[in-house]
């Protein structure tokens, strides 16, 4: 246990200098409603807009230098593509992104922004594997997983080390729940760095995969995800699984509705730009309100890039 | 001048305990582009949502105990409204507000949310100050300008005060000119406390008042206001006029566009929600690049008070 502590300090120091040290901010009216003191981890305000960021920098810097000279290569339609676009940026290592020919082009000139090297393909999860490694073959690139790679979820950790240095008497974190790496990195965080703090997540009702996970003890899917908060719909994985099942307390679900009203808090009263995603804690948080009542409760948020396109101004 | 920095001095103190450190925010993309370092006061995250609290708390804190057992009084349908309202809430003052019938009720509701007493009248500037007049007679309140007052003034200044104790080093600080309270106090806040640090304002070309008044010498008014900057439509006044005449370096002016396309840079890159006049400063800096390049820039961004009511969440 020692060790793994000592590998997460590493970690962090490994990953610092590329990234940005977020603020944690406040909100007394949302003190007020959540009778508790919340503290919110502000990973919008990383580079690239979200936590992503620092799993993405870690895995490439754990690299030999031969394998960097080969690249990295991913598939994604999300926050993952970009950031590992713009780490590998910023190491000048090569990127290759594997994208559903259905992605939005904003997403797709945002991964061009950051050198990232698209491939479109069609957007079911065989064409993808396919596609990617076919370029692996070609290039020799290494292949990174969003969520279920050890080295990209000890990057995910960081945020809530980072908190927990800042608040070291947290009683719990609530992180949102997608494909894992996040509450597995955070878990992992809280249990070697808090004073017995909790990690908690939350997770949409309607994609509540890991919540069954956790009952049945192995990994579920979605057979639907109709849920706005559209970077939760993914499963699990066998590398950030059973550490989330060991070090998880446990996972909160929040309906459409409830998200959607702590996402209008976020924005109306903390004035900062959030995904849906990110609003998924608070929801659950002011779901459980007894529970969590006069403690110290660290909130992750997870990244601010919504598309704004539809503002009048 | 010695006189007057110890005055500040005391300000900042006197208000410090009712009121949010706000956080100085930075982006490398903005950096990238404006080829300078922007360093941004977030007053959209000061309490009630604007740097207004700072000039409406120093005001009450200012006057006698029997002052303020009678209570506060000023005529607004903005943000100053709802700051006197809060201020004097939390100083157990009662506060009374006169508003134009033609206020939006949303605007109403927030002051009632603090405690404010509400008289609405016909909206012209005479019908304000007649209904104003009637309700100190009554009530024997003090009446509190939202920027032509010397202690709103002052107040006003510890932004760019606190901003100044963080970065040193500012070559300029740019902020938004609507009454002339935040550029006074800004201007003072830079002399005193600056290392040669100027204070430029950024004005809409819509509502261009202080930029011809600072020609002319006298206080120019604006036959229409046009702007999306709907805080920058007021004119300067007798008390800050002067103080702007002397100390503030230049009002840059811009256009619609100009500060539409600020407005989302700041929130798509910035991931904040700020109000269009806090984007007119950052306007006014990539307006004109030249001025600026490789200096230290502090910007004041007044205020995230929007209506959100149209977003589709």
């Amino acid at each position: 246990m020692k060790k793994e502590k000592l590998h997460l300090e590493k970690v962090l120091e490994r990953v610092q200098p590329h990234i940005h040290r977020t603020p944690v901010l406040s909100s007394s009216l949302l003190n007020e409603m959540a009778e508790t003191d919340l503290w919110f981890k502000c990973e919008n305000f990383q580079k690239m807009g979200a936590f992503k960021m620092r799993g993405a920098t870690n895995a490439i810097l754990k690299l030999s230098e031969e394998k960097k000279s080969k690249g990295v290569i991913t598939h994604s339609s999300g926050n993952f593509a970009q950031a590992l676009s713009l780490a590998a940026k910023s190491l000048n290592v090569p990127a290759y992104i594997v994208m559903p020919d259905t992605a939005p082009e904003v997403k797709k000139a945002a991964v061009r922004t950051y050198s990232g090297k698209i491939t479109e393909c069609p957007s079911t999860i065989k064409d993808r594997e396919e596609t990617a490694n076919q370029i692996q073959e070609e290039t020799g690139a290494t292949f990174i997983h969003p969520s279920n790679d050890i080295d990209v979820i000890l990057g995910q950790g960081t945020a809530a080390m980072e908190l927990l240095q800042d608040h070291p008497d947290l009683d719990y974190i609530v992180c949102p729940v997608g494909g894992g790496g996040l509450i597995a990195g955070t878990a992992l965080a809280a249990k070697f760095f808090g004073k017995n703090c909790k990690c908690i997540g939350g997770e949409p009702i309607e994609a509540d995969d890991a919540w069954r996970s956790l009952k049945s003890g192995k990994i579920e899917t979605n057979d639907s995800a109709e849920t706005i908060a559209d970077g939760l719909k993914t499963q699990l994985g066998d590398q950030n699984f059973p550490i989330i099942l060991e070090n998880v307390d446990e996972i909160i679900r929040v309906s459409e509705e409830e998200i959607k009203s702590a996402l209008r808090l976020i924005w109306e009263r903390m004035k900062i730009i959030v995904e849906p995603s990110s609003a998924v804690p608070l929801a659950a948080v002011l779901k459980e309100k007894d529970k969590f009542k006069n403690k110290q409760v660290g909130i992750i948020i997870s990244g601010g890039n919504v598309d704004l396109s539809s503002l009048s101004f």
